[in-house]
């Protein structure tokens, strides 16, 4: 096992204040509803009820905390628009968009995998 | 935008079956808690006590669910050797193992930009 400070995995050992934030950037970055709402604004710019009909099986409510923690986290870019009633867009900024390459990886993975792990659920399912 | 089958993120938008499997299978690979005990399994098999002290923070009762849920995906491996007391080792399957590679380019992603991350939620919270 490679401990030294050259394994970026390592980090994930230790207790101290990195360490948490970088586990909280994960839980974030790995969010089922974070991957598909980076991956609709991908394609430009997306007003609420645009992502909302895209993003299938998500509420109101969990639409409106997961685009209020991204532009928290500086991943989503929010503008009104003075017109009436006002236009709200959302838009991925820089960093978001190098959130964009970095999940697709773990989504071929899931996508690759969904059915072995279906197999092993239901043989653990028949175990148990 | 590209919305073919040829373009694996687009699985996310329909509303069907296996997009929800693979929504679930994202939202368990995200975790914080997934990430750490499958990295720490892949320096080799281990026992429960070994891997709760390499994961600062986690409860017992949190590690316990971590590892059952892994176990049933098909990712971690439970043996049971017939000592006293009951020695019992966890280790990555060969499914777990394609995980491990697959999870380390989000990790990299974040810890390249907590910091930008941090900045941002700050600017933020000094706005709202």
């Amino acid at each position: 096992m490679t401990t030294g400070e050259s394994d970026p995995m390592s980090v994930l050992g230790r207790r101290d204040e990195v360490t948490c934030r970088v586990r909280d950037v994960l839980d974030r970055v790995g969010s089922k509803w974070t991957v598909t709402v980076i991956h609709e604004l991908g394609s430009g710019s997306r007003r609420f009820t645009e992502i909302k009909n895209a993003v299938p099986g998500i509420s109101q409510r969990m639409l409106t905390e997961t685009l209020r923690g991204l532009e928290r986290d500086g991943l989503v870019e929010r503008t009104v628009h003075p017109v009436v009633p006002p236009r709200v867009d959302y838009e991925l900024t820089s960093l978001g968009r190098t959130l964009l390459e970095s999940v697709r990886t773990v989504l071929d993975w899931a996508l690759e995998h969904v059915d072995d792990i279906d197999v092993a659920r239901k043989a653990y399912d028949g175990r148990t």
